[in-house]
């Protein structure tokens, strides 16, 4: 699958620097982290910096190199101290450059940043409750439920760590959240852990990332993962952990393994491209098939295909050219070219499929529309046979931890059995991953899994949907 | 590799579409079949559009989706029947928007769009012998010397194709030009071939192309190839051809196939990706080794990773994450990152090369900077052994048809001994393939082979200096 | 004078239209009423637009032509009833884009666009009462204190008017407000009408503004000045006033006769461009001298320069020629020509002054800097003589309510006599108008005149200097 | 008048500087002379500057500060020892980037840029000679025709002087240009000197500019006017003059001084604010009215309004406001609003005219439909009288010259008399100056003035149609 509209989204990711003695150019830091993390948050960006105890920001719509031209970051305080970064989706509608994060905030104990990925599932009654006592708000996201939250827990506590730790009774759902004040940095897990959160080290800076493909691309050594539920705090000292939240059942969203995070993440022990490869492998035993050559739907299917095909013995191919300057300026000149769209963006390779029986591997169908134009593309090239499979079990169930699962309506799984997806799309034959399988593919992962989306069955009771923002 | 930097440049794509009942925007098409060529040429673009006989242009500075904005797309004449463009590299030093192409010539035989890729090798004899004659340049190309060529047969003889005609006995070196007046199309290819171009169709309207995935793009059906020397002349009647150059020695530029090419395009008969996959095929044969997994070097050496990984037997692994959000705009932000670049735009997957034993494959290797990164990123990812593989042989001489070998003194094979470069470059064991074997990658390939920045030996003699232009 | 550094600044402009029987676009609308009322503040422009209910907003940095391009227009809701604009220059320090209005909140009974012009005196106060409560702000503006004012009250009232009204009683200072939710508008001036406000009528739509110049700008009428301390409520029925906040001392500032406001503006009843005609009177009278012309510095005091003429009898002259064209983007090449600078915008016409005896009418002094290199140009181009008349007495307190008077140590009048001053910018004579009469220029004014720049005494006591924003 | 369609255009501005012994940053004095320049041209502009030897350029569609930003700026070479600049409207059709100036051409014999201010009266029979040799043509412009036939006559002569000499036995027409190659620099005025052109100093530095305000926007010290005919040579050892070509009859375009000239310039040896003064004097003798004010249209009839008053006894006053922001992006929001446009623009005020009789001068009156909407504004502000008065007479006939005078079907005054024009554009009583007076407002002008647009009486015989360039 190739086209966003069919891919779910993820919402967010975070970043933080504390650079102790000075040996970093933080904002660059964060704009390397961010480009990192791009694939988790397309559409805004924005970073905060602390220079001297003041926080300055810019955030807006847009890709880290759209938003932080070099006339942007060259106005950014050029010596901070601190510094987070945050990539956004939003969550449904369109995009809104006031909802862009870092979220600022002024306050009689100082200033703020916050950086925060995941989806309360009472961040509505909250908001409510905070307009009840007089709060006014300027957007529409749970980030600003999050710091009312902290905040008024900052009135009754005399720390910003005592404060989110306070907040932590109050939100439900899924959070990691990077926040910043004039002097410390705090990073916080929720206590089921269902986003990613991760230490690294860049010399004496200490690094949180939402993966650890952020540290790496700093050249920062990776440290740790943050337990579901632990606040750590960064300061002028070091670094200091707080578990007296953790314990609880773990729900890492396993589809940070099959399409989320980058392959070259490691999260909660786990590798993620091998994660895929044993999703692919797994594939191959549950949904054998007699054929010529295995290939990926780029750029998500292309693991778990090599794992399909290192399991089944049959040869692993190359199917398909994904153009890579298809950015997302490309406009679609008129009409009649329109419905030709997929395949300026992806060309299947002739050489590879004539004449073959191909099986096709990607990370999931969701709505089916994009599957069925790469099949067709690989039939109109001579494929033989098309055999397709889905390295993830069907999607029937929403998600309420942050990950933008369509209504079920939208959902082929919902209404259609395999068979009939098979005839939709127009292939040969069709397995999805079994439940059981998926939850093994993260082998060594020290995080219990959520799979609610496969099964309806999540780590919290599912919210009232009035509790839901938005 | 991935450095730009360290990649050889092609010169140009280019592509011309003549609609004869006005089934398509010809702009449209131009602007998705340049994406498709965009790799052909990053620095400027541009697109010349004819209609009712009035040529309009707009080119400049910048990739196809960054000229060509909806605004500036819908400010081209919507009516078009013919339209060509052009995507370019400049040979050397800094990119001038007043070189990029189509170029718009007016005369007093009308007005003229002329879109070219290769390189004259008596461009600068040819421009000395106008200016002599009192005519003036505005550009430093051979696309201007080529258009005075041709204009000044044009005052000679009484069509535009029996001017390109007379033009070809002037005309030395690589080219491959299209070329549109008030009414009509033509389209050469110099007669050895050193360039690709061919022939498509899209319903009635048909299609020039440097390569078949441009064609593809706009799913358009490929005819076939032009032949070298071929003179192809499109207009309201159909499609003429005149071969009276054709029959001289091929010369079809390897790298073309090795690198240049996209591998979903198939040249003069022979698919790019199979002719990349037989590369690495040749390569095991060549220089074999004991090794766990075989990795390539995104992009351009994953095919001939694989070809290397099914004749060795050795299992194809996925060995890297290329960021796919770094563009031309990534800024670095300070000199303490500025190591790291490749870093952020290249992550080695330890998964895949931790304790083991690694054979690498890229293309080639031009000055070696970057292949040294790499391996170094393969070590500290835990690789036991890296074995480089380049899928071409060592270059060794200078480029006279469009490629922008570098100067002798910078190629590092010139001056050192295979040991030496894989000392230099820090892999354990080093192979190039042979000048033997790049002869025969692409296997059915209807045209003979120019591998002269190999051997030194090229279709024709090599110019004097001063006869090329700059 | 020329230089915006040494113009005192006006803090805003507001503006909002309720279009009755959608008559109007009303974004295009608030678009030309802002550009009319650019001269007011030109850091930051915004438009929100209620359509069925619903707000929508845009706002930034820049003019409002570099804000509001067509593509921006055009995201807008394109059938709104009510709209409000605004502009604003920041009072100290850097622009923030997050400090532009109209300022939008969300809160429990609905969303809420808000545009404000002037300064509170107790800001600071009721920022610090709101954040103990638990308020959080996301901004520096006393525009957020007001928001925060009116909604704590709107909790206890059970209508946007009587929450202002009751708001009315905790905020001091200077205010022009519109402010509008999904129903109605509500626009309100400060007890001592600090700063102007007028009504207007477009057809059957309603309009408020901050100066009569932006109801001409789309072709409205002018309806009469809204009073000090009235409270104007639009909805759908019509236009209500509550003037139960009527009845203080006026205070109205002068300098919005002297230099702020458009000459074609009408405030409070007396038009702005008569009053500086008559300020050149006075000073004509006050300071008389023998002289061949009487020219203004552009284009602030070409009035009172005619002003001066009329009444001297003197001939009036046009001694300078402005450049149009001198932008925001002007940039100054390099350090060579740094002090030529005013040349460019500012050239003296030597067919009008060379060989005479000059009277230079500008209208006021703030540091003397740039009068120093006008009379210098005025030298240079052949003036005999030079005499400077101010239209302002000189400045030497602070502005607590929205003018950036400079601080006392950087007021040239403050530690200078007026010969001092004299020497220093290198006139012949210079007088500035007395306050006596500046308090009359203003013919027919209803509104008491504040004066307190250059006597020290406000219509309120002078606050503490913590009780203020910043 | 205040709208540009109604507005004759002026075609180019040139400037030129040699900066002998490198005192100046050459490309910020070409960007301070071309913002004072501004006015001749605002649709392209361009820069081109030679630096040890090479010529580098820029130029595009766009005012001086959008073209020139900050980042293009520091993009040219930073230390040239000369520059010319250039500022052009088009004359006719869309504005094409390619047709900005200064044209740049290479050549056997070096490079070379060139600024041209004028039209040719046989530009299309040039550049048809050139063609039928094998030129080829990438504009339209006369200024490629005059390039071509320079560079010929190059080819023949063994300077560039004695090319530029030769060159002006071919050219006819108006022509100021500014031609500079790798070591001189040529400024050449047409042997009618239909557009002014003159000579300037900047310490060492040698300038050249269509008029003096340029010389004083870098704080340079006028000269010289050239003379019509004359040829001026600057090089590393001085100023040489040739004026082999001088003692023609003049012909100095007339609405130089009426309305194309900044006020502040002096153009042969005549201030053009003081002829505008004198062309007011004059109407007032010629057009004498009862009336209580004398307002000018802004900006190009406030000069003649001042003179109207002065010569008539009856008082000046200030009518409009004009707003200073409105620039070429101001957007017309909706049909509704269109009819207002003008009232955005320019407000009159009411203070200066109510109830008055007003004498309105402006330039011209071209097409009349500007003058139709300024008239019923005065009306509507509630004058009671309104008597039109423009400074020079009616337009009749084309002009060759490089004025954009409209085809005569488009001049009010071909088809309709003194008294149909008055009740078209609805004023009381109308004069327009005479010729015998329009002629004797430049005094002491030591150039012979063409005043062939209201005589068609030109200095050189009318060209066929089908020699003038488009």
């Amino acid at each position: 699958m190739c086209e966003r509209m069919e891919k779910l989204k993820e919402e967010c990711g975070v970043f933080g620097i504390f650079d102790r003695k000075n040996e970093h150019n933080v904002n660059g830091a964060v704009y390397s982290a961010l480009y990192a993390l791009q694939h988790r948050g397309q559409e805004s960006c924005g970073i905060a910096v602390c220079e001297e105890g003041n926080i300055s920001y810019h955030r807006d719509l847009g890709l880290v190199n759209e938003v932080f031209t070099p006339e942007m970051m060259a106005r950014l305080p050029q010596n901070g101290q601190m510094a987070i970064g945050h990539c956004r989706y939003a969550p449904a509608g369109k995009p809104r450059r006031s909802d862009a994060q870092p979220m600022y905030i002024r306050h009689i104990n100082g200033s703020m940043a916050l950086a925060f990925n995941g989806a309360l599932t009472n961040g509505a009654k909250l908001r409510k409750r905070f307009e009840m006592e007089g709060g006014i708000f300027h957007t529409t996201t749970d980030a600003e439920a999050i710091a009312y939250t902290i905040i008024n827990q900052r009135l009754k506590h005399d720390s910003l760590e005592a404060a989110v730790s306070a907040a932590m009774e109050e939100l439900e759902g899924a959070y990691s959240i990077v926040v910043m004040n004039h002097e410390k940095m705090v990073a916080v897990r929720d206590p089921h852990g269902f986003r990613p959160l991760c230490l690294g080290k860049s010399g004496e800076a200490d690094l949180i990332a939402s993966e650890s493909c952020a540290v790496d691309a700093i050249d920062g050594a990776f440290v740790r993962d943050i337990k579901p539920g632990e606040i750590v705090v960064i300061d002028s000292e070091g670094v200091h952990s707080d578990e007296s939240h953790c314990g609880q059942e773990g729900g890492l969203c396993v589809f940070e393994y099959v399409y989320f995070a980058r392959p070259d993440s490691v999260i909660d022990g786990a590798s993620v491209h091998l994660a895929r490869r044993r999703a692919g492998a797994f594939l191959a035993l549950e949904h054998p098939v007699q054929a010529d050559v295995v290939i990926g739907a780029p750029d998500s299917g292309l693991d778990a295909a090599l794992g399909y095909a290192q399991q089944s013995g049959i040869p692993y191919g190359i199917g398909f050219l994904k153009n890579k300057y298809i950015g997302r300026t490309f406009i679609q000149p008129n009409q009649k070219q329109r419905e030709n769209t997929v395949r300026i963006k992806l060309n299947p390779i002739a050489a590879t499929v004539k004449g073959k029986r191909v099986v096709l591997v990607d990370d999931s169908i969701v709505r089916g529309t994009t599957s069925l134009k790469i099949v067709k593309l690989l039939r109109e090239a001579g494929a033989t046979e098309v055999h397709f499979r889905a390295s993830s079990p069907a999607f029937l169930y929403p998600c309420y931890f942050g990950t933008d699962v369509p209504r079920r309506e939208d959902l082929i799984a919902v209404n259609n059995t395999v068979e009939e997806i098979a005839r939709e799309i127009g292939v040969d034959s069709l397995g999805f991953l079994s439940v059981e399988s998926v939850k093994k593919i993260a082998g060594g992962c020290t995080c219990g899994l959520c799979t609610g989306c496969f099964t309806g069955e999540y780590p919290v009771p599912a919210p009232k949907q009035e509790d839901v923002n938005q």
